[in-house]
């Protein structure tokens, strides 16, 4: 299955907005919590620390999606920016969008997500090639990942990061200086 | 040193409120914590939940106090109640009255605690018998609270029970000595 | 019940035997183990050294009992002394004595252990006020000593550990008194 | 450099002795340890053990290596058979050769090994990918296994597993090379 565009309405820890169609080429893990998920806290998020550390060399990118289907007052942007601060977290963080349909934020039901944490990686290719409610042994997350990464980077992704549009908005890039260089 | 009365503002996981000296000749196990404190979370309030569970049929009482020093707008009674559902906390849990002169709230500031986690145990004559900053080993915590469970219950301490009035408020109550202090 | 002596064919960390008859008074911590018993290396032993180290300024004595009940040629005493040596334990440590009639050895028959690891706590009157086989709480470990540390001391202790003579063998001592009470 | 060849003098949970060279062609994972290691037995050891169980659909080959440097006595090949049944130990384990030379075993020589734990990754094409003394992460391990598991299998491979020849002996197989290669 193709990976859904992720719906964000705030970003932490990144200077600019990121898209996964901005990210074609390159694999994504893809960590969901709520700051108040008692096995976030103790097991995925942590975890997820561990694959931005181990991996930093590699052009793995992680992201940590802020899930919230449930106690909303309590963890709203403020809260989390707080919980960021305290729990030393440094890879990208996005906000799930609230839907207005329901308690369920947007990314979390296009996925398909039980509830939290949920590990989801993503291939250089776009597609989902792993997804997990639950704790999940570090070796296995390692494993998935370096051997996703071993895989060749597809022909059309320097393209598409270069367009790096989504229906979130759009990464810097200009139109015509893009063309010329990858024209040239 | 005696212990200063707690000064609070919400009380969770209990009927009435507390008071110290509505507690007067039993031994309290106080645990001052904030919900965004990595170390409260992974050590202070799992221990705490334990002492309640294993000191269950002592007349020990177990308190939690909701310290906020810093982050004051993602921490009020609405996220602490949250928190306190999704980690399945049972004591008696007290949010520490915030004070009109500065962050640090009335209580932590009547203690000179250094920050959180922080372990206070009073011994049956009311007086202040361990009070630590940082992680401390279960035995350790569990060998103080059963000495101090040894010792006799001081013999006025039946009246102090019975009259449970402090500077926050009376337990219900009914001889003519607290009549005539409210009164008065 | 009143604690069987130990039946104790070698000693590791002691400069002299040690017997129960000999410690009646103070409260002993005995901790059985097997070298090759994963819970007893996991947790037992870790545990027993925590005691050891967090009742240091007490009067209980630690004391852990090597109960061979399989794999005999593999944890002989040579295995044992090694073992001691690279876990870094500092406590006395009694080899319990290889029965004629079975694989259980004298001391685990005596106290009808199930198996390792197996922790008993004995009170100042010798009594075994504690017997649990598995794995146990340090708070409660931490308790449940404090508790019998803080009951008095019987009067005949003092007498009995002058003489400190038991069927394994005696500790040095040298008073008439002693003398008296044996010969009447 | 290419992995030296293992010097094994006794064999424990595989049918057959097992040899690098008749392994060329697989990752190999080996995990030298001592059963009187601490740091083997709460870490080492249980990490090869999760290898063991999560890899068990590739074609990765653990093999544990009792490299013997100290405590000679208390760790023969009798010790070891009961310390593999108590911890539940499913991969092959060799004993490594005693040196007339000192107290080194040949392997571990032939390594240049600090100590124990070590971790030892061979390649498919027979190369020390990773050596490290000490405790790792799963996920770095999980990952480095992956990422040579999907390098492709070399093309001479399977002639070298036909053969199955080593200096410490030779698999069974029946072509006239290798009859030839034995006899000459």
């Amino acid at each position: 299955m193709t990976a859904p565009e992720l719906a964000v309405s705030t970003w932490f820890n990144t200077a600019a907005p990121l898209s996964l169609e901005g990210l074609r080429g390159r694999v994504v893990f893809l960590h969901a919590f709520q700051m108040l998920c008692p096995a976030c806290v103790s097991h995925g998020l942590p975890q997820t620390q561990r694959v931005q550390n181990i991996f930093r060399e590699t052009d793995l990118q992680v992201i940590g999606l802020h899930t919230v289907f449930e106690h909303h007052a309590a963890m709203g942007p403020e809260a989390l920016k707080a919980f960021i601060h305290e729990y030393r977290l440094t890879f990208p963080i996005a906000v799930d969008q609230p839907s207005s349909e329901g308690p369920i934020p947007k990314t979390m039901e296009r996925y398909g997500m039980r509830g939290t944490p949920t590990a989801i990686i993503i291939g250089r290719d776009g597609h989902v090639e792993y997804h997990r409610f639950g704790i999940e042994d570090d070796m296995v997350i390692g494993a998935r990942l370096a051997t996703l990464l071993a895989a060749p980077v597809p022909i059309d992704a320097t393209t598409a990061q270069d367009t790096g549009c989504t229906q979130d908005g759009c990464v810097p890039s200009a139109g015509p200086i893009s063309n010329s260089k990858a024209g040239s």
